[in-house]
Parts: structure tokens; sequence; C-alpha cells
């Protein structure tokens, strides 16, 4: 049972981290349970070089994009990314209804990673090492590249006068519909889609590569 | 004033609307202020053509594609676009903290728009009938291409045996912290980048120009 974690890293996520252990209860210290290395992904090996090898501590790492054997030569060790987009301006709840991808090597490794996400407000599930480049891909596509859709409505938007502000409720009456496709591609309505390309085209032609590719997309 | 409506139509928006109107107290009838035309785009001109051309209502349709020329040969007639992705399985609500485009020819018919708008609980602006497709473009990135990265990262997911329900708080997440960007591309972390396009190619190479023109159209 997991009594004492050590979180390094005041960003995005270890604050998060911390103020949830913290409300937890959970306490520090240099000789916890856990140390959890919440420091940029190129310092994660530098940090680790500072460790005595023969801890009997846990050590971890929340990258979704790092392999597991940043943390070498620690053997007890694992990998939990937790599945947000983390924001300054949140605090710990931003952790709750989240998921976390739990990267370990042995069994009671996986128990020690999915006891912390439970003990974080995270459902955990496990992730091969092999999957990690693709597993980080979809969550990419997922929520970067939502502000990406964001940004190119809201450019258009500006263009036409209509509120920028109108994107949020549209985009959240997706999510809060669970994602059924409405619109001309859902209708067959190939003709608004030529439309809509021939506007972007006159009026805002950098974001025709975008369109295309997305309307193809969602036509295969 | 606006003090009934008649609502043709049963689809999704027509659902919703004519759910919103009965809670407001507002009557229906033949002779109705407004007559709101919930049909298919390409039923509005017919619809329109059973309609006494002397008529008195205010006729109105709720498409964001099709042109008020549609409701030819009325004058009295302006566009209330619902700036939302309807849904069946929801009512009313759907509505709320919603905007809405109104395209209007003349001052009275942008009142009766605005009046209509708020009267269903939407926020109302103006659209001009010129910006109409690029408007229309606009929203469509907004949401229906949202339900495309949304099936883009669940066959990742699904492929690396990931649970697809993770991707909802993600998402959720990317709105509540108001789009802001974070991630690899956030971080010019261009090394990532790269490990997500080799998985790509290796492994759901079909989702490759999707990825790339979003990452190139992020980093713009």
């Amino acid at each position: 049972m997991i009594e004492s974690v050590k979180v390094i890293g005041v960003g995005r996520v270890g604050s998060a981290v911390s103020a949830r252990l913290a409300e937890r209860g959970i306490e520090s210290g240099e000789d916890a349970d856990v140390l959890l290395l919440c420091v940029p992904d190129a310092a994660i090996s530098d940090t680790v070089r500072w460790l005595s090898p023969d801890t009997a501590q846990w050590v971890a790492h929340p990258s979704g994009a790092t392999p597991l054997s940043a943390l070498d030569p620690h053997a007890r060790r694992f990998g939990l990314h937790p599945l947000q987009s983390f924001t300054r301006a949140r605090g710990p709840e931003q952790l709750d209804g989240a998921y976390a991808a739990v990267t370990a090597e042995t069994d009671e490794a996986r128990e020690v990673g999915f006891e912390l996400a439970r003990l974080l407000g995270l459902e955990p599930f496990s992730l091969a090492e092999r999957d990690r480049a693709l597993y980080h891909a979809g969550a990419a596509i997922a929520s970067n590249y939502l502000v990406t859709l964001h940004r190119a409505a809201a450019d258009i938007f500006g263009e036409v006068g209509a509120p920028v502000e109108a994107l949020r409720p549209l985009m959240q009456g997706v999510i809060d519909s669970g994602f059924e496709l409405t619109g001309p591609i859902a209708r067959g309505d190939w003709a608004t889609v030529d439309r809509h390309l021939h506007a972007i085209r006159e009026r805002r032609p950098a974001l025709e590569p975008l369109y295309r590719v997305l309307a193809e997309a969602t036509t295969a």
C-alpha cells in the first residue's frame, strides 16, 4: 500500500498531482514509497541519475512519450501517463474522471501503478511499451488537434464576424451527443461540401488542405 | 412580439425547437406569427411553394447551408441557424447556451429573428448572406470534424487496447482548459512528432495524411 509519494517537478502535471496527493493526506519525503518524476521528458534520465541505484523506492514518470528505459538502471519502475490536457489555471480536479495509461514490466509494478492512479483519482489501464508511440499519437489527435480545429474555426468566425465564444457550446454539444456525426457529410450533401471548399479557397486558402483531409477522413 | 410559432418538421432540429416552444407556452397553428421550416434543406423551397405568397406571416428556416432565396417569393423572411449539433437522444436543453446565426435583409426581420432565437434559449448574432458558406464551413470544422478526430483516436486506442471511453474526459479537459495547446508541438518536441508519424505509418497508414496536415496546421 502506498503511504508516501515524493513528486519532483512543479509543472502542469506535477502541480495537479501534488495538490491531489495533499488532499488525500499522502505524505512526501526523500524516502517515500514512490518517487514520481514530473519533469520535462528530456530531463527524466538526468534526474534519475542522482538516485541511489539500489533504492527500494518505486520510480515512475508520467510522460506518455518517454519509454520506461529512461528510468535505467532502476528496476522497480513504471510509467503512469494521466490522459488529460493539464492547464496551470486549474487544480487537482483536472484528474477527476480522467484515465491513466500504466506501463509496467512486472505484475507488482502494475499493481503499484494502478494503486497510484486510483489514489490520484484516475482510472488506470495497461499500456504495453511497444504500443506507446501509437497510443500517444492517438492522444495527441484527440486533444492537441482539437485545439487546432478550434483555432481554424475561430479564424473563420473572425473573418465572418461571428462570435468565437459560439464555438465552445457547439463543441461541447458534440461531446454531449456522444460524438454523433451530423452535418453535410452525414447527409451525403456534397453540394454543401463543395460550397465550403469554394469559400475556403477564396477567403482562407491556408485552411484548404485541413478541410479537405478531414472531409476525406470523415467520408471514409 | 412573437406570440405563436408554427414549426414544420419533426427531425433533430424541429423536435428540439418544438419542445422548447411548448415549454415557453408559445402557441402553434396555421396562422402563427412565424412559420419555421425545419425540413431537409432540399425540401425548403418545395415547402414554401404551398404558402400563400401574400401571407403576413414571417417565414424562416434553420439551415446553415441554405440561402434565404430558398424562401422566394416571400419577403417577410429570415434565417435562424442554431449553432449546435443536435441528437434525437436529447431534448430542448440542447439549445441552452448555444448561439444562433440570424440572416436578415431588413432591420425588422433581424429583430424578429433575434427575438425568436432568445425565445428558444439561443444567443443570436448577425450573419451576412455572403458569409454563409464560409461560416458554415467553420461550424463543420468545429463540430463534424471533432467527431472525425474522436473516430481516428478511437481507432488507434482500439489497436493498442486502450479504452475508448478514456477519450471523452480528455477531450472534455481540452474544452475546460479553454483550448490551451499542450503536447509535443506546444513544446517544440519534434522527435515525438516523428515517433507518432513512424508508428502511424507502420500500423495505421490510412491516418497518416490526417495526422500530417493537422500537425502542420498546429505548427503554423
